[in-house]
């Protein structure tokens, strides 16, 4: 890349992990920089619920995820570039990523119909007909006008059969070259998107393919769509190998504390999910052992904040008895204390991973991390997924 | 007052308007001074709806209220006095006014039996039942530790009998002996609170009878119950000028904008109201027109602040068109931004009310505001305070 380029990308550390190799680096973006490995809180409606951009920056979030799909359908992705782009209308001026509403047409829209050329589909919010194609979506997210930008693709669900698979990375492929042709602004980076349901060597293909396109970023999706942890790992050891060293890779929509250290020692650079917003809302917060139930009369009138060496505002300023009591009576504070929290909890971790990288120590710190952190039951997890997917039309029989 | 008493009020200016003196002063408290006239934002359960304690202190929040009934029942006065005081607990330090609970055990709480010692009630939250006396209640009010707390009082429903409000009064004066004689932290000043219902000649024989006890302040209670603003403004026409003048004067439960301006001229110091949280979060934001409805189609992608001379942490950083989109979308941050908005709407009019009385302005500046500002629709007020009581059983035929 040339230093006129307002993307770049540079590799700062490596480290071999055993299962892959651990990175550190450092994004270059127009909104400045990031340094990787990192957590991206997401804003799906252009806000991340309950925070504001403040909380954000107190909670040391370098960059947020923010969703073409929802934007697109509510307030429009005209009116936001009228009003100045995303970053203007939600007051944000640190770098934003959007996804390409792929993953969102396929799991929450109703009555999707798939061609070679695009998708047709109906607003969740109130049925109306809309169309995506590759070029339509370029065109979405260069209004929104994000730092990095996705390309528009199919996501098999899970399980999704050989064919059925094969078929959707092939159009993903096909859609990945009309985005880069129809993608105009040189002020965003575009990644494409590694598919292939859990098929390694449809995964391997889908790596060879994109590298050969000439993506600034490579995504990998269709992961931690119900697949045991295991599936999910090994397909991101047949795939980062095969991806450019010097090109950040983003594990889309992934995910938990665990799941960063694993993924980390797998290659990936990047990160998004909603859990630590959304399990705050629900009473859970994140801290070295595990998830803490604020709800449980156990932390009623305790004295000592979530986690005594978090520097997160919630931490500074309350204890785990008020949290609880806010929590009972369900107050809004509520679910900004908890998520502030649960954000500063990723961001400080990835910042504890990214240093152990820099400094060669990542292996012990991994295995520091998950002796420690306590996952939440693999078969409440699993179900709670199913259950959600269920909830959105997701799931059923396998896909063909 | 001695300068040992960490609680006085000294009378800074006066202003005659006509219907009253308005009166511009300060108060000192253990947890610093309050300039008069004052709007205190209402944090029912140890939190202001929505808002930090940082957000409070950005809105020029001086002092704030608590209520003494929501926080006996949860998380109780115990916890709280063991986790340290409310201000403490709730990590707000500068000073609170805890009400005494009577307007809620009236108001809220079930099958409440009334005698002449206190009231037998049942919880609003499980139905368990509990007592309140006026003893009682000065503990928990101690317990919690505000640096203002008010007597136990028996607030009458609108319409009452004039026998009926006479009773209450009465009743209410024995208690606020009994109050003064049980309270025991001296520091903390323990506010009466003058009732009588509509009736003038109880308004003046409930001011003159509490004027003779030594009390450091004044509440002015039932009121704003669903009589009609002249009623209220009658009421106070009959008591301030019976209240000594160098204590301050609080009427409880008030209210909106222009009852900050009428009220103030009637010689009121400290006012209390849900009003502007309550209505942020029903959409309805306060701007010196009137109430701005933020749901309406109109505001999409309008790209100008609520006010555009508003320093508020919402004017300052974001669009009507955003906070539009944030309501329409109905994500927590529009009821946080919503209701910043609205706190520094009371707070900046006070204060412009309180600095139009320093240099003598204040009728012009009362007649100014109240030619502009528009507010809600009488009958629309009135039908909606009436639903609001008869959903909490506070309606039916007259008290007897």
């Amino acid at each position: 890349m040339t230093s006129k380029n307002p993307f770049s990308f540079t590799l700062q550390a490596t480290v071999d992990a055993g299962v892959g190799t651990a990175r550190a680096g450092v994004i270059q973006t127009p909104h400045g920089d990031v340094e990787t490995p990192v957590f991206m809180p997401v804003g799906t409606q252009a806000t991340v619920k309950s925070l504001s951009p403040h909380d954000l920056l107190d909670a040391q979030a370098p960059i947020i995820l923010a969703n073409t799909y929802h934007l697109y359908l509510r307030p429009g992705s005209d009116l936001i570039e009228r009003m100045g782009g995303l970053h203007r209308f939600m007051a944000w001026d640190r770098p934003i990523l959007t996804d390409s509403g792929g993953f969102q047409v396929f799991s929450l829209a109703h009555n999707r119909k798939i061609d070679d050329e695009g998708v047709t589909f109906k607003s969740h919010i109130d049925g109306s007909t809309h169309r995506f194609t590759p070029e339509m979506v370029m065109r979405v997210e260069e209004q929104l006008g994000a730092d990095i930008i996705m390309v528009f693709d199919e996501c098999a669900p899970y399980p999704a059969t050989l064919d059925y698979a094969e078929r959707a990375m092939k159009r993903t492929h096909s859609w990945a070259e009309r985005c880069l042709q129809s993608h105009t602004r040189s002020d965003q980076a575009l990644f494409a998107i590694v598919q292939g349901s859990t098929y390694a060597e449809l995964r391997r293909e889908s790596a060879h393919v994109l590298s050969s396109l000439d993506f600034p970023g490579y995504g990998i999706g269709g992961l931690s769509v119900g697949e045991p942890k295991e599936e999910m790992h090994a397909m991101l050891e047949e795939t980062t190998p095969l991806l450019a060293e010097h090109k950040p890779r983003y594990l889309m929509g992934v995910g938990s504390p665990e799941d960063l250290v694993e993924c980390v020692a797998r290659g990936i650079d990047m990160f998004d999910c909603v859990l630590p917003t959304r399990v705050a809302r629900n009473g859970a917060l994140l801290t070295r052992d595990g998830r803490l139930p604020i709800k449980s009369a156990r932390y009623a009138g305790v004295d000592t904040p979530i986690e005594p060496d978090c520097d997160c505002y919630a931490c500074r300023h309350f204890t785990l008895g008020y949290l609880h009591h806010l929590f009972r009576a369900e107050e809004l504070l509520a679910y900004r204390l908890n998520s502030i929290h649960n954000i500063r909890f990723m961001t400080r971790t990835i910042a504890e991973i990214r240093a152990s990288i820099l400094d060669g120590t990542f292996p012990a710190y991994r295995q520091e991390f998950l002796a420690r952190y306590r996952p939440t039951d693999r078969e409440i997890a699993v179900k709670q997924r199913q259950q959600w997917l269920q909830a959105h039309g997701r799931l059923g029989k396998p896909a063909q």
